[in-house]
This record gives C-alpha cells, sequence and structure tokens, in this order.
C-alpha cells in the first residue's frame, strides 16, 4: 500500500478505542507484567504513547511545515513515561491518551495537507533527511506495533502455563 | 503468572470487542492484505478463530472431561476457513466471532472447573499429553497472537512508506 492520509486515519483514529477495548477492566498482573529487566509492561507503553502524541508526531510535523531553516527534531526521550505517569491508573492513561490523539487528529485533518506539503523534509537526528509522508507513515506502523507489544507482553506471562503449545504459539518464543 | 481462570476470562471476553475496535470501518485494502504467498489477512485470521471456537477450545475440554478411554483430540483443520468464510464480509465474521466466543465463555463459566478439573489429561495428536490448564492457558495467548498477528500484518503494509524509521519499527522486521 502507498500512504494514504484517509487509510492512515482509519487505523490512527481507533487505537485509543482498541486499547480501551483491549486493557479495560484487566488485573494489575496484566498491566504491570513485562518481559523481563529493562522491558515496558502494558502500562510503561500507554505512557510511551502519550508521550509521543505530545512530542513526537504533531511537533516534528510542525517542523517540517515552519519556515525555519534548521528542520531538525527535538531527540525522542524514550523514557518519559517513567516520570510522566507516575500516581496515574491505566484509566487515566488511557483517557489521557484518547483526549490528546482526537486533537492531534483533528488538528491533521484541518491541515489538509497537500501531496507536495507531504514530500517536504525534515531532519531526524540520528538518521538524516525525512520527508512528512515518512513521519506520518511511521506514526500509523507505530501504533500497530505497539499493539501487538503490547499483545505479546500479556501473552508471555503464560508461556510456561501452556505446556508442549509454546512450540505452536510462536508469540512466545519471540 | 499462575493460569487462573478468573483472570483469564478477563482476556478472553474482551477479544471480541478489541478486534471489533482494531477493525471496523476499515478499508478493504487493511483487510485483505498479507505477508506474501501463503500467509494470512486480517480477513483469514478472523476466520481461523471462529473455526478455533467451533472445533479446538470447548470440543478439546468437552474429550478432557468425559469419560471416554480414548482422550485423543480431532487434528485442527488449519484451512477450514477458507472455505467458511466464503461470501461472508468481515463485519459478518466479527459478530460470528462474538457470539460464538460468549457462548463458550458461558458454557465454560457454568462448568465452574475445579483444580482437579484443570489437571485432567487429554491427548494433543502432535505433541501427546497436555492437561486441561495447558489448553485453556493457551486459549489466552492464541487470542493475543493473533492480534499481535493482525497488527503486525496491517503494519507491513507501510513498510516500504516509513524510510529510514524501518530500522526502528521492529514490527517491520519480523
Amino acid at each position: 500500500m502507498n500512504y494514504n492520509i484517509d487509510k492512515a486515519f482509519e487505523i490512527l483514529e481507533q487505537t485509543p478505542q482498541t486499547l480501551l477495548s483491549l486493557l479495560s477492566n484487566l488485573s494489575d498482573e496484566w498491566i504491570f507484567c513485562n518481559e523481563g529487566k529493562d522491558t515496558w509492561s502494558t502500562f510503561d507503553i500507554v505512557g510511551h504513547l502519550i508521550h509521543c502524541e505530545n512530542t513526537d508526531w504533531i511537533p516534528r510535523l510542525n517542523i517540517i511545515l515552519s519556515n525555519h531553516e534548521d528542520k531538525t527534531f527535538e531527540p525522542f526521550d524514550r523514557f518519559a513515561q517513567f516520570e510522566n505517569s507516575k500516581g496515574k491508573s491505566l484509566a487515566n492513561l488511557l483517557e489521557e491518551f484518547r483526549q490528546i490523539r482526537s486533537e492531534n487528529l483533528e488538528y491533521l485533518k484541518l491541515l489538509d495537507l497537500s501531496e507536495k506539503e507531504l514530500n517536504l523534509k525534515g531532519v531526524h537526528p540520528t538518521f538524516g533527511t525525512v520527508s512528512l509522508k515518512e513521519l506520518l507513515a511511521t506514526w500509523v506502523t507505530h501504533d500497530l506495533g505497539h499493539i501487538a507489544q503490547i499483545s505479546r507482553v500479556m501473552a508471555k506471562q503464560y508461556k510456561n502455563e501452556v505446556g508442549p503449545w509454546t512450540a505452536f504459539i510462536s508469540i512466545l518464543n519471540t
């Protein structure tokens, strides 16, 4: 598939509700478990998604669309959620994500980006020149990647409970 | 985590709604794309989940709980959905899945399984003796594995659209 802003919206708009459906009413054991030392729990991942909404997708889009000479993005902080999520419940985070995602998509819609604008460039601090279209396509794959990650983190909690089925459930072996 | 029937229910009960949230209102391009020859689309995966409800979890549970001398499960047909889903829409399949899952969980609740029953054994046609508890734990990881698979199949459609971010979005490289 080629990137298409309407089709990308179909995914981006649904992610808050997907996370609500997947994660509402879960016991703390499901929410706070992870895959081992220095890996993220579901709670950490939702906090990370919020931080992306606040500092990544739209702020970087704004840099690309700006008239600044230097269009280098701010480096992204992969650990910000550990501080920002303190004292909050998963329900708080899911609502915060729903709200900021909705605002960001509303903003993006109003921009009504042209193909020319989608091809404008910015500079990623690690790997250099990228286009606005690449940034926006990444937003979609990033959502889907973290939905898959959350599913994997939770599935792995039963890795020792499934007996010989371990070999058949490939997500347990990644 | 050790397998616990109440905590397992928390996941199993939500899967139909998670799939509805993730997949409703998507263009056909998202629904029917796959990862290449002999791989499954989202449409195929939802059909497979229905076939599991009909022929795997509860039928195998019933074999384990039965008084039959031979408790060998019927081999599972991994390709049944290609025939069974013909002529149906994804919305049809999602509703069919919601209904059969609801019936199966209701049945399981009414059984009110004891720890002793959870440790009863059946025979898997490929890898031999398994316990009811292992079968039921596998049901949970199987749901989560296919939610992750659906996310991955859709994410990969933008693999060539994200430019250098490919390296950062690990789901695109699995």
